[in-house]
């Protein structure tokens, strides 16, 4: 028996979070299932910003570094984040980006194993880590004459030998969705004296996370994603207190900056590291994007009284259970695959969906425009996946989602349409709606339309 | 003849720039002498804030990073800030803090040194120069097993020798106000091959600077002075465009993230840089704090059609002669000395007084709070030169400066009182009534009242 909308009405009545929905200003006609590249923003959001600006800049100035304790903002986000992903108070700062805050403990790893066990000299990750992620690596290892082995994802047990110095991961790939077991992972670097730094991009506020139970070591994440801070709003850093402080490494965070000083008013000229997490710290924060991430975080602490991360993960799962089901019975023969893993336990807050390009891509339907008629948009050829035009077509519908191109390696050549579910605010009806815009789109063709067509999209 | 009030209100009344004031929200009854630490909020930032929560990112969400420019912004602001400092088009990107900006060209400065000239192991800079370059400049040094050496302002030239790879200054001194004469250190420097970094924290928007004229290498400064940014806004960083593309220095900027990939959006695994300073871009910015910096730079653009920076700086000149010629009017016989230098070539846009700690420390006045009297509030002392307390004073009356303890070097001891002059909003007028302010706190001896001296205020 098919899924109805009447069942997935069911689901949105028994549905406990189905409040929270309420503390976000979504478009009216709009499923956002973009939430894992951009969050929504909270209702609260704009009148904090407000504040911000009128009353603690523009009333108080200066003063506010006191009264609006300015200075502590990226610790107090932090602890209101690490409940999220399992860390404890004073063990998580919100600051600058994710590419800076990984090159901090990035370089605070491979700092400690150079003074520990400086033959490891081999920086392990996956060939489809997060690009930026490979970037902040692939620089430190060649200022420092390491190497960066980028291996698939069935192949990093064989990977951790006794030459690795750092395994780095990002817990939920961005392109398919799939989990790691970052318990497991971690156990097993641990074991080959490994240490492991934990990119949770895709991670925090989307899936439990236990860095701490994991007994991770290292771990950086996106505050404008599933956090929903805004954008570009700070990200964070934690690090186990195990290495949160090593007197013997004064620069074991290299970006040395004032507000991770130990006394930074002390206006004194050499650096000494503030203990613990502090350290983290460098510059100067943005604090009126700063503040806007408090309004994020605000919605969790709204959301423990309603189960907190277990129910929202409980809701993301039968969200993604749902859209997979639907796809699979309401769009069936137009080439769609599934990217990310079926298995509870390997799936993050997102689907991936794909279809080929190159000789395998599904066949055009129906008539297409003259060839040569726009020259402004494109056309759909034999051999493009029509991924993105599938994904612009939705869009137009209203339905936010987003396309990844394919990556090029040796395996099938699959473009990915990629959407993200926030238990936050989507519902079970806007699965189904969204489900059926997808199948219109397939169904008549609409994704062949010269608008939605890239020139040359073949690629 | 002495100079009056009404002398004061009839500058004011000839001030061409008396009109920008009215695009600032200065809160009323304050004199706010602390633009040099933080900027006021321009009247147009609110509104501009809540167009970029509620209509970029509120409604459009992702789609803003297309239609609202996001990925553009940094280039921007950095195109609209370039005539405050000397850069040409392109050259600039408003990004990131100062200390990781610093970070930035410095570590670039030091791989074209290491390139170029490897026997060049030393960074050259001054005791004085703000700490968090310093810091940054130490890590750097540690890391790669190079030298720091700090010198005297006056011992700056000795120590250009052909071991320095670089000379890294702040161009206006925050502790004293005194400015380096860039275009002729920045000479000397390269006579004697020599790359120098500049730091225009203290400079930007308050004097005129000509990176380009200067033949400056590399360049940072900060947005939330005297650009008026808001608190902790985005700073930037400018590159002479002889070494902004390097090619064959691919990490000639180690925090190579996406946001400088020369194709972000195509995510391949390997890093390739964006041509010139696009390159010193690394994650995703703050866009509603970057948002706001555009409000500062908007008024310099306003400012433009009143004779622009050089009228600014005629005006700032003008209110810190008139500062200085009015302390030492009317404020005579108190202990105190001056920091900043009487020069104008030599000054910035603030006046750094000072009173002598330690044995030479003015002497008290009057009936002195019994000692042991409060617990919580302190109590002036002999030795201690009564800054801080003079500060307080005026800041209980509006008028918000800033002390700066003394350096504990090995010359007389003085802390500071620091004062800045942002000619944008401040007037003659208000340059009078400070320093009646200053004369009544110090003829009264108002500033020795408890709650006004913190315990154990000798230091």
């Amino acid at each position: 028996m098919t899924t109805t909308l009447q069942d997935c009405r069911a689901l949105d009545a028994q549905d406990p979070l189905a409040p929270l929905r309420a503390h976000f200003t979504l478009p009216p006609g709009v499923i956002y299932l973009d939430g894992n590249s951009l969050g929504v923003a909270p209702k609260a959001t704009a009148a904090r910003v407000a504040d911000v600006v009128t009353r603690e800049w523009g009333t108080d100035l200066i003063q506010s570094w006191n009264t609006a304790s300015w200075f502590d903002l990226p610790q107090r986000l932090g602890n209101q984040l690490a409940p999220l992903i399992g860390a404890g108070q004073n063990e998580v700062v919100c600051t600058d980006s994710t590419s800076i805050n990984l090159y901090k403990v990035l370089s605070a790893a491979l700092n400690i194993a150079r003074e520990d066990s400086p033959a490891r000299r081999r920086i392990v990750s996956e060939r489809s880590n997060f690009p930026t992620d490979l970037y902040i690596a692939e620089g430190l290892c060649k200022e420092r004459g390491l190497e960066l082995l980028l291996v698939e994802p069935d192949d990093i047990s064989a990977a951790l030998t006794s030459d690795v110095a750092v395994l780095m991961l990002t817990h939920v790939n961005y392109r398919t969705g799939a989990m790691h077991d970052m318990a497991a992972i971690t156990a097993a670097a641990h074991a080959q004296g490994i240490l492991c730094v934990w990119d949770l991009a895709h991670s925090a506020g989307a899936v439990p996370v236990d860095l701490n139970g994991a007994d991770a070591d290292f771990s950086i994440g996106c505050g404008y994603k599933y956090l929903n801070g805004g954008p570009g709003a700070p990200a964070f850093a934690w690090v186990h207190p195990r290495h949160a402080t090593r007197p013997d490494l004064k620069f074991m965070q290299p970006l040395s900056g004032w507000w991770g000083h130990a006394a930074p008013f002390a206006f004194t000229p050499d650096y000494q590291p503030a203990p613990g997490i502090m350290r983290y710290l460098c510059g100067t924060q943005p604090i009126i994007s700063l503040s806007a991430l408090q309004c994020g975080l605000d919605v969790f602490t709204a959301a423990e009284a309603l189960g907190g991360m277990a129910a929202l993960r409980t809701k993301s799962l039968a969200l993604t259970d749902l859209f997979i089901t639907l796809v699979e019975e309401r769009c069936a023969g137009h080439g769609l695959g599934l990217a990310t893993p079926r298995e509870h336990a390997r799936r993050g807050s997102q689907v991936c969906l794909t279809r080929e390009y190159g000789p395998h891509a599904p066949p055009l339907r129906g008539s297409l425009p003259p060839e040569g008629a726009v020259t402004a948009l494109g056309r759909p050829v034999a051999g493009d996946s029509g991924a993105y035009a599938i994904v612009q077509a939705l869009i137009a519908r209203g339905v936010i989602g987003d396309f990844r191109k394919g990556d090029g390696g040796n395996g099938p050549h699959k473009d990915i349409l990629r959407f993200g579910f926030t238990p936050l605010y989507i519902g079970f009806e806007d699965v189904w709606n969204a489900v059926e815009h997808l199948r219109q789109v397939l169904d008549t063709a609409e994704w062949q339309r010269p608008e939605f067509n890239r020139q040359h999209a073949v690629t």
